[in-house]
């Protein structure tokens, strides 16, 4: 347990920020720093700075990808073959520990933000529940019986293969791997290289919106026959897109044809429940505790 | 656990054919009967005709679908909503248990197999593996950690979406709910609709077993992305055709454009183990015993 002079820690590890945070046993941030993702040196030192502050009993850990995740292979803890330059096969949960030896849950974002939304959505807990990330990447966490799916490693749903729009045909995608693929086709950097217009400045009624959530129910419906879930949740910044979800809950029942019993849509395909973008943090600090406690019984049994 | 007189039952439901059997607790088949699917009344009379010939303990069902699995929904033991005359909302296992009132153990097909496949297929017991079923239907069960993945009922991986084959573009597919979705497109009656003949007749050579290759590719591909597991297993029919695996292998390769590390493909895209489509019947057996040890663990708590 967390006794009175301890702290729960979060690092939200994104592609483009980092953020850090600290909270109590009643999970409220206590504080917390946001900054540029840089190269691991220098970006890893501010995180360290961060929680060298503060008396910090575990630390829970949602990384931008691809990562090691399982603690009997080699790459745990290790973001593995990434696109961003310098970072990968760079040692995150080693670089960390080597400065704050405190006991770790590892994991990707998606996961932790799908674990915030599980532990504080206000979502049974028998339910299974799908988190995808529509931003600057596009990937899913999935939760069932309170535990991920994923065997070797985390899901990578941001690479599945998708039909296209037929006003998209000609669009060959943005995904450096894939090119057309889930990511390649529905990220924010799509957006741009579709429109010439970044996507935070494309009105709310260009078609270009069709054609996402054309995407985006197509992997609501991968994920309905995948995992069968109670809840696919949408977070990021492209799914944040006031419509959006309305326009993708219509695709989807076009692909459904009455053929599964699904919930109502507008509790199925819905945005987080934690609001400003919280999901993961308020995850890593329940995976945070959970380290904890992990950590704790393995004590008692030595 | 199996007093010496009793046996365990096995009851793999196929849209086409019934296959029951029963078996000692070293799981070899004592005796077996085939006959085909009618309407309910007289197949499940020649099922339990069958198993009143045996001292039962428990019995393990791997049914078509879609069907009710989980135990604390109401639809828990009814085959579903299936276009087959007769058999929509059937109290399977209501039917056998007024008859033959044994624990039952009752999931798909494709899970069933999947079970056998784990539990006989000389998988190690941390592995994580994909059964499909490429037939008459197309589907897919999944396990992890020894349990099926799957949150409000089983997975219905025969209607994900698929790219178009270039030489398929026309096909309309043969799915009545979804047209070109993966069982619209792989399945064996798409072989017929396409060519004008019946799937076993075509040539191993003709020019359809590349497209279905595309299909299977891209089945594989999905259920990377979704699952990471360690096996891929291609069960049913159409995939036992030789030389497909070795054309699926090549185009997975190509999608994955060593993207995500996989095993090696020969290890990972497999047929089954069991030989003789018997993945499904020993499957059973060991859900029959799993079914079994639960009946006799609430008995010791009551």
């Amino acid at each position: 347990m967390l006794t009175e002079d301890k702290l729960l820690g979060s690092i939200e590890a994104g592609g483009t920020k980092f953020v850090c945070a600290v909270a109590g046993d009643d999970f409220n941030i206590i504080d917390q720093e946001t900054f540029k993702t840089t190269n691991p040196a220098e970006t890893m030192g501010k995180t360290i700075a961060f929680f060298q502050k503060f008396n910090v009993a575990s630390i829970g850990i949602g990384s931008f990808g691809p990562i090691g995740i399982k603690e009997n292979r080699p790459d745990y803890g290790f973001i593995t073959k990434t696109p961003k330059v310098g970072w990968s096969d760079f040692d995150f949960v080693g670089s960390l520990k080597a400065a704050i030896n405190v006991p770790v849950f590892f994991t990707t974002d998606v996961n932790s933000s799908a674990y915030g939304e599980y532990q504080f959505g206000g979502v049974p807990k028998e339910e299974t529940l799908v988190y995808f990330t529509i931003g600057t990447g596009v990937g899913a966490g999935v939760i069932q019986g309170g535990s991920f799916v994923g065997g070797r490693s985390h899901p990578e749903m941001g690479h599945i293969l998708l039909r296209k729009h037929p006003d998209d045909i000609n669009f060959p995608g943005v995904c450096r791997f894939h090119g057309d693929c889930l990511e390649g086709l529905a990220s924010g950097p799509s957006l741009a290289a579709r429109t010439g217009i970044k996507g935070e400045d494309i009105a709310d009624d260009d078609p270009v919106w069709e054609i996402i959530a054309y995407y985006l129910a197509q992997a609501a419906w991968s994920a309905t026959l995948d995992f069968r879930p109670d809840k696919i949740i949408f977070g990021g910044s492209v799914s944040s897109r006031p419509g959006l979800l309305a326009k993708t809950r219509q695709q989807f029942k076009l692909m459904n044809n009455d053929y599964l019993t699904v919930p109502a849509l507008d509790d199925y395909i819905v945005h987080p429940a934690i609001e400003n973008n919280g999901s993961a943090t308020y995850g890593d600090f329940a995976l945070a505790m959970f380290a904890l406690r992990n950590a704790e019984k393995s004590d008692e049994r030595a």
